[in-house]
Formats: structure tokens, C-alpha cells, sequence
């Protein structure tokens, strides 16, 4: 290995999250402006200044530039209700687990969401795998909820409460004109859910 | 208009209710024997014995064999809520559309609704239709507690709650050596639900 790969790769490593940010920026303006089918991988590079190789270092195809978040919010959820004290009631599980999701979603994400939303609201097949995002989530938290100890279905339904305040609280967070913090909206939703259900 | 048409109308209107069941077995059989994909709408209606003609006055496509009660159980569930007493309590509403959806599946369906269930979870597509379908039921649910003048985030979350717990409900009353009707297990995942939501 000469001193000049070893320059190159220290250059790279300090460029590539850059790149990864340049990468989304670019495929969320040409998903909104030309239509999500008819971008292709090489426009998106081309448009981020750098080449597809690139590209497929960070996102395995064009669609993981909108869900590549999966994983750490899935991990964020079930890890919250794995840590969480072995006697604490369901609720305050959920609650730590919203927590540990809505610090995934600080101010400055709210643009990024707001764009990324309305991609996926013109696009069938990108609706469908949001659905199937939220589903495998809460296939999750119900095995987590199992593993501590709680029979079916309550596992599940408590698994569902988690994702539906999650979701409507998602919904409300990224409409026009809404201030109030991701956490926020999570904690005054679960308040909302517990009046609907004890109504 | 002749005699003999009107006699061959008289039979078919007497004759295509079997036609239709014999066709939803038929698929079912070969569904869950050859794969969903691997099946043709031509091999439906030769092991039912029809036309390919009369699999298309009952179907749209071999899919909508799996998915034709979509609209009825959409019915069932938005008019529950839009007949409701205007001053009922949201959960004594969602109760009564869970009623509502629950008498579309007597005793006598479960046999076929298991089957499904088999074939829609071993088809990722068909997955994703079914996901859908929940997701499109909800927002009709949602429209109708609007209707009803609950503002949102509530109209969205009194929604998710009523299809929640038909979704946990419907997945207990198909397991194996379920005995329950569908309405008893919706009432029961109900009281689990207010109870987990009050811990």
C-alpha cells in the first residue's frame, strides 16, 4: 500500500457521509420533480457528483434511500422494550419505547420527512412497503413484548398500540405548519388513545 | 326476448351462487396445492367446471377471489359507524362496527378463512394486498368519526382501534383449534386492549 492510497482512503472516509447526505438530497429532488419510476440510480449519482459505485456503497438500491431508516427505528423500539424494568405495565414500556423512536426524528428531519412523505402518498408500491415497514415493526415489538412474559394477544395489541400512536403521531408531525416536538406529539397521543379507549 | 332466454336466465340466476363458491374452492384448492402464482385463471374455472367467461362475471381477477369481501367488510364497518346514536361514546361505536364486521364471519367460514390465510401468508405480494386492505379500511373509518365530528388526532386513533383489534381478533379466531365466535374474541380483545391502555 503506497502513502498516496493511504491519503485516498483517509480522504474518502472523511468525504463519505457527505456523500450519503448528497446522495438522499439528490433523489429526493428528482423523486419529487420527475417522478420516482423514472429516476434512475446513475441520474441520482450524477446529480450528487459522484459515480453509481458510490451509490451502491450506501444504498443498495434507489428505493433504501427512503427506507433505509428501518433498522435503526425497529432497533430503537425493541431495544427500549428490552431494557425496560421487568415489572414496568405495558403503557410505560410503550411510552420508553416512543421515547427511544421520536429521538430518531430531531427538528432538522422534519424537512427530509415532509418530502419523503409525499413521494411515497404518489406511489403505490412505495405505500405498500411503508405498510410492510410498520407491520414487520410490529411483528417485532409483539415478540419483544413476548419475550417478556406477555400471553397473547395482549403482546400483540400492546405491540399495535406502540405503531398506531407512532404512526398518527408521524402523520401529525409532518403536516404543514406543525411545531410541536416528535416526542410531544407521541406523549399527547397515547393520552388521546387511553380517552378513546376508556370512553 | 324468447321463452328459452328467459328459462336460461332463470337457470343462471339459480345456478351462479354454486358457480361462485365452486370457483372460490376450485382456487383455494389449487392455491394452496400449486402456489398462488403458478395457478391460471383457466385451471380456476376448468377444476370448477365453467367457462373462463363466468370466472370473469364473478371475479375481476384471480386475486380478487382472495380479496372480493373487501367492500362488504368496508360496508359493514362504515355503516355501523355513520348509523350510530351521534352521542355515543367512541368505543361504544367501535363496539358496535365490530359487531357489524363480525357477523360476516359465522362459524361456517372459518374452515375457508384458515385456508386463505395460509395462501396470503405465503405470497409477499399477497401480503402486502392485505396490509392494504386494513390500511384502506382504516382511512374509511377515520373519514367516518370525522363525519361524526371527532377532530383528529382522535378520528385517526378511534379508527386504528377498531381495526386493531379485528386484525388481533381475526388472526385468534383462524388459529388452529380456535373455538370462539369472532364477535366473542373481538369483545374479549377489546376489554385487553382498554386494560393494557389503562396499565
Amino acid at each position: 500500500m503506497s502513502v498516496h492510497d493511504i491519503t485516498y482512503d483517509v480522504r474518502m472516509a472523511r468525504w463519505e457521509p457527505d456523500a450519503q447526505n448528497r446522495l438522499r438530497d439528490a433523489a429526493l429532488t428528482l423523486f419529487a420533480d420527475g417522478g420516482y419510476e423514472r429516476t434512475t440510480v446513475a441520474e441520482i449519482a450524477r446529480t450528487a457528483g459522484v459515480t453509481e459505485r458510490t451509490f451502491f456503497r450506501h444504498f443498495a438500491d434507489k428505493r433504501e434511500v427512503l427506507f433505509d431508516g428501518q433498522a435503526r427505528l425497529q432497533d430503537a423500539f425493541v431495544g427500549a422494550v428490552t431494557a425496560a424494568d421487568g415489572d414496568a405495565a405495558p403503557m410505560t414500556v410503550v411510552a420508553t419505547a416512543l421515547d427511544a423512536a421520536a429521538a430518531l426524528f430531531p427538528p432538522e428531519r422534519r424537512a427530509f420527512a415532509r418530502q419523503r412523505a409525499g413521494i411515497v402518498a404518489a406511489n403505490p408500491g412505495l405505500q405498500e412497503r411503508e405498510l410492510l415497514k410498520l407491520a414487520t415493526l410490529t411483528d417485532a415489538m409483539a415478540d419483544a413484548f413476548r419475550r417478556r412474559g406477555l400471553a397473547e394477544p395482549t403482546a400483540s395489541l400492546t405491540a399495535h398500540t406502540a405503531v398506531v400512536v407512532f404512526h398518527v403521531a408521524f402523520a401529525q408531525w409532518i403536516s404543514p405548519d406543525e411545531q410541536r416536538s416528535f416526542a410531544d406529539l407521541c406523549r399527547s397521543a397515547t393520552e388521546d388513545l387511553r380517552t378513546v379507549t376508556a370512553s
